[in-house]
């Protein structure tokens, strides 16, 4: 039977261990590296802090020690924080051989460098194949088996198929996407637009604002990923604007919670001390705003929520600022869309 | 001064009038055939079925008489259900001449021929150009001045700007764009998506499942459309997947209800009773669905539907059929998208 572990039992990385395990069909182990979560898990059978009322099943393996985690796993599944990947690669190392391969379902660029988390493994473990996870996917509804949809990404068609393979169930369907630049600039740079509807909605405006948002915002984004790489089909797929739906939907979203006070009228420092956890679309706005320059991209939702966190500009002048815009045509990116094919 | 005649007072009709009328620079006239509706309108200057609590401008000119309400405009704006466009095309064809612009805000394929409001208006007004509105836009949105972004497409780009000159207010962003099959496939489509994600709302899905839905929906009708001369692009933007967004997070629409009342184990005659209203997603679901066979084009999101409205099949059947269906690539489109550029 292969083996799975699984690094970080936060919701998500929880969910898809449960997921796993009941498939019948693998020994999955779940790693956490907090001793007081692991004894909850272990007496309790539950993951109360991330999954209420969800139990972990019978056999599924809850461990805090790392070297017997990842010894003859056929796959480790990373789920911890972006900001974390580079460190948590770090530590196992010294235990990961070169047939492992890794999965990510982490959402996010490094803050320092702006990379990808398929450029830190690729520092940090070079020789070890490579796929992201991304899609509308609440952990929540995983666990509790609602039908869900996501995309298996690699370079190498073989091993995204593989990891779709095994992540297929009744309930989640897996698609592969060979567009890995473009699945994980989609998961990271959607929280500025969730940020950005939350602004909207903290204003007090409607559905349509909201809805164009999106859809626009999302098209800024793919004129981005172009330039770095990316298939513009991608941003209109389940890691693009599928994720970007479910996120803009959800008062779970973190993102779109700290966007709604500062629509508001609150500082983002009020605001950040308001939400007390990581707010990405407000390192991805910064992030994605020094990108645009560097790509020479317009982004100008982005630009405007740029300068509303970190030049104090009111927003109300912002939503007015784009809308005024000089006219445009909407389909300007049928001639990037080429290039990207 | 330019005139602009707006035939229909329902709620998109009326709000455009109000925010036409606003610009303070045309000569702004709502034209209706009910005389109830005509005589309340001028006297309490209001639109109470349609648009609650709005004031109509009192330099909006309201009237009853088509043939003075058609003459010397230079815009002829037709805001009436997709179904009567034929017939009010035939009632007004003796008073219309040929360099005046007809602008289509109708959703919907003519139930009898399948055919695209364009196509309809080019068999009766042959001479005349044609412009589409679209995108994500709630009636009662517009009256209230929330921030929208619609296109407004003609295969004349110079017709399609001038019109887009004419809607551009701080309020609304109109951009310009050539797809007009596009954008008239996408507006009259969505509706099959929205109506399945009542479905999934209905069964008690989650977000998951319905963003999957919709990633997944506006994809397939994508497909279609490239098949019928439309532009991939188009479909992920404002007419596209903005509209489905604000339709179906919207309550207000007939089509995501009657879907929830499906999802619930209503019958299509019980549903249909209860919502007593023209639902378009259903219509659309037989054209789509014919169209699919005819163009040979892979949609099964549109054919599970149609079977659970015309075959009587179990829908969490048609749920898990969906799901379970021969492990695909994201970007199988890729190939017809570069047909389509």
């Amino acid at each position: 039977m292969e083996k799975i572990c699984v690094l970080g039992a936060g919701s998500f990385g929880t969910s898809l261990a449960i997921l796993l395990t009941n498939k019948n069909e693998y020994n999955v182990v779940l790693w956490t590296r907090d001793k007081k979560q692991y004894d909850e898990m272990l007496n309790t059978r539950k993951n109360e802090n991330y999954l209420k009322d969800i139990y972990l099943p019978e056999k599924l393996s809850i461990s805090i020690d790392l070297e017997s985690s990842l010894q003859d796993s056929n796959v480790i599944l990373l789920a911890v924080p972006s900001q974390a990947v580079r460190s948590v690669l770090r530590t196992i190392k010294p235990y990961v051989k070169d047939d492992q391969i890794i999965v990510n379902v982490a959402k996010g660029l490094e803050k320092e460098t702006g990379l990808r988390i398929s450029e830190i493994v690729k520092q940090e473990l070079p020789n070890n194949k490579y796929v992201v996870l991304s899609g509308p996917s609440h952990a929540e509804e995983i666990a509790k088996e609602v039908p869900t949809a996501i995309v298996s990404s690699s370079q190498d068609i073989k091993v995204a198929e593989y990891i779709q393979n095994i992540f297929s169930t009744s309930k989640l369907r897996v698609y592969t996407n060979p567009d890995v630049i473009g699945v994980e600039l989609g998961g990271a740079l959607k929280n500025i637009i969730a940020f950005g509807a939350g602004i909207a909605d903290g204003l007090g405006c409607g559905d349509n604002t909201k809805a164009a948002l999106m859809t626009r915002g999302i098209r800024e984004i793919a004129r981005l990923g172009i330039k770095m790489g990316a298939k513009l089909s991608t941003f209109s797929g389940l890691s693009g604007i599928g994720d970007l739906i479910v996120t803009c939907t959800s008062m779970h979203s973190r993102n779109r919670r700290a966007g709604i006070l500062i629509g508001q009228g609150k500082s983002l420092d009020e605001t950040l001390h308001e939400i007390k956890m990581v707010v990405e679309g407000i390192t991805a706005t910064q992030v994605a705003y020094e990108l645009s320059k560097k790509y020479n991209v317009d982004m100008p939702i982005t630009k405007e929520i740029y300068k509303v966190l970190y030049e104090k500009k009111d927003v109300k002048e912002c939503i007015e600022n784009l809308m005024l815009r000089d006219k445009a045509q909407e389909l300007e990116e049928v001639v990037l869309e080429k290039l990207s094919l």
